[in-house]
């Protein structure tokens, strides 16, 4: 996704015809379409191909179009899962929810940006909702975006996912597996060197039962995670972005946190510099081995934490008097952004090479950033501190 | 290699543990070990996995160790092509002498700004020189490297590349097969708006007969290439670099110039965009399809093209008056810049991925860039008249 919709088992190779992926990777690249998006430029064929068991074979999904107005829901009206106790409607619900809070608390934390928002719908369903603020007063360049995706994949990749191969319809030739994927993602790029940098994502894949197997169980997961990226270490501020999600997580299971402040710190990994991007937070993904009403309330409650866990810190650093040297260093760490995110980034090199609406994808990518040759902060100063915490994570609670 | 030593024929696969490949990656990917380098953090017997035949196989360099003094040679004494005749030392001296020319054209053009140097070589021979001036008066940031290296390949490659896979020593085992590597790279980022971009690398390959079998025939090749990278399009400058690159080609072959100027504009695409880099130049890659020792010549005609080719440019365009809107297109275009070298380039992602000396690897990228949502430029203005040569490549001549 543009904004790092990414799994950890996906798997992009660079010449291949064939993309070796996995289910999960599917609802990634296809969330990645999180803007007017993605696939604007795919034939209602082509997008990603991917690879299972040998079998090369096209996800697909229809063409969107753009919309003037906002609709209700971006469920198909023939979905049976579009009644509003769905767990589909109700995340579809929460994402917008959440998208409408967060832009609201950003444009009123800002005092002068708006959102700019482009509407688009696929004529077969779904469509989504990408606003993006640029040069405001606090924000340099923000884009919060949903989107819901409906589409089919290759039977081996469902076959694949679930574990008993072409076993459950006595060998018969299956058809392609219908899917749908809702998420919202964003990043969050202020001005002052002192308030940082917020990335947030989250996701609900789920199968219908191929066609030819109605009875067939369907496959679903979520995935998720906020984090956070200053350029200066203001512990008070890390400690309260933590302790948010730790409260969050806590309320569901104890092991969350612990085990998804880890993951986070591991997958915002930039390998050639041996640093993270930022301080981290919470990431995970795959997420099907717990009640599902349990993990759309955990979504719920991780997406909903985002203003109180971010809007307290800007409005406490957004006029924090800085130096050009500040700013040269924010500037440096905004370097480290564009590698993590053009280099690493699973969705976003995955939305690069299927063709994707590259102004969707990159929004993600802060307005400037700076590359110094051979820089090294001084020992002991807040600049090696902060490289320091990105190279050695912390435990901030 | 850091300044996008590349070839059309290395294909680099993310996930797998064995990088597919060619022999001639092998050469890009030793090359740009260009400074202190790229293989600083490998084990001697690390660096490039390669598969080859199925076969999964270590590419062995040293590591490599700072010198206080530039060598009089990188080669090793006991090398029988360490005779001043031998291509190998001739290609040596050549860049190294065009590595001084430029360094002394670019200073004097700058005024100010002074090169810092780190030399460096390895044990069992070979080595580099890496030469940096950030910040000066006319150049934000301006790289020329030269490296020679000695490695080892796995004969699965050597054969591969041959193509009688196995058959000239009767299926017996046969060893790792040495080569040579030497190369020149240089990207010089200039700070006003009006003063083009230029990057140029050339590099000259070969393999010794394996142990086992000291009389099979080498292989050896020589690729390359210079390019322009300008913000706006000064129709006179473009004109000036293309013929001086035409006047070196036309030199040895006449089909040269349209075939490597065809060949940098594919290299140099920017796939998601749809846009090349820049207005072009010359590229070729795998050359050894005509006589050693006129490749060689036209090799060092090339090099020796970049200061009557650049400099002149720079005179004229460093003092010209600017604006700010002026200096922010130059700034989206460095973003291009920084999305082809860490996306697409193949020696910076093959350095990255392989564990390289990071600053050595992006030096190469610029000292700032921008990124803005969604920036048109207006139909029939300067900066759509470059933004349409690049994606549609011009004939300059």
């Amino acid at each position: 996704m543009a904004y790092s919709i990414s799994n950890s088992s996906f798997l992009l190779s660079r010449p291949s015809p064939c993309h070796k992926t996995s289910l999960t990777a599917i609802s990634h690249s296809f969330l990645s379409l999180h803007s007017a998006s993605t696939a604007r430029q795919f034939n209602s064929l082509s997008a990603a191909r991917i690879r299972r068991g040998g079998v090369c074979a096209a996800v697909a999904i229809e063409k969107e179009v753009p919309e003037n107005e906002r609709p209700e829901t971006f469920l198909r009206s023939a979905d049976p899962a579009a009644v509003s106790t769905s767990v589909r409607a109700r995340f579809e619900k929460m994402i917008r929810d959440v998208q409408d809070e967060v832009c609201a608390a950003l444009e009123a934390a800002d005092g002068t940006g708006k959102f700019k928002e482009d509407v688009w719908s696929r004529p077969g369903g779904g469509g989504g909702i990408s606003r993006v603020l640029q040069d405001g007063t606090v924000f340099e360049k923000a884009g919060v975006n949903v989107s819901v995706v409906y589409g089919t994949m290759p039977p081996e990749a469902y076959r694949a996912a679930k574990g008993n191969a072409g076993a459950d319809n006595g060998g018969a030739k299956a058809g392609p597996v219908p899917f749908f994927a809702a998420g919202i993602s964003s990043v969050l790029h202020p001005k002052n060197p002192f308030a940082p940098t917020l990335h947030f994502n989250y996701r609900y894949f789920e199968t219908d039962a191929p066609k030819d197997t109605p009875g067939a169980p369907r496959q679903w997961w979520f995935g998720g995670g906020t984090d956070l990226t200053p350029s200066y270490i203001i512990e008070e501020d890390v400690k309260h972005f933590h302790s948010i999600q730790k409260k969050s997580c806590d309320k569901f299971d104890p092991s969350f946190y612990p085990r998804f402040k880890k993951w986070c710190d591991d997958y915002f990994y930039i390998k050639h510099r041996g640093e993270r991007r930022g301080l981290g937070g919470i990431f995970f993904d795959d997420m099907n081995d717990y009640d599902q009403e349990m993990l759309l309330g955990f979504a719920t409650e991780c997406a909903k934490s985002v203003v109180p866990a971010y809007i307290p810190i800007i409005e406490k650093r957004k006029d924090t008097p800085f130096t050009e040297e500040h700013k040269a260093w924010q500037q440096l760490r905004r370097g480290r952004y564009v590698e993590f995110n053009l280099v690493y980034d699973r969705g976003t090199t995955f939305g690069l090479k299927t063709g994707g609406r590259i102004e969707s994808i990159l929004v993600s990518l802060p307005l400037t950033a700076r590359w110094q040759y051979d820089h090294q902060p001084e020992v002991g100063s807040e600049e090696w501190k902060l490289l320091d915490a990105c190279i050695n994570p912390k435990e901030w609670l």
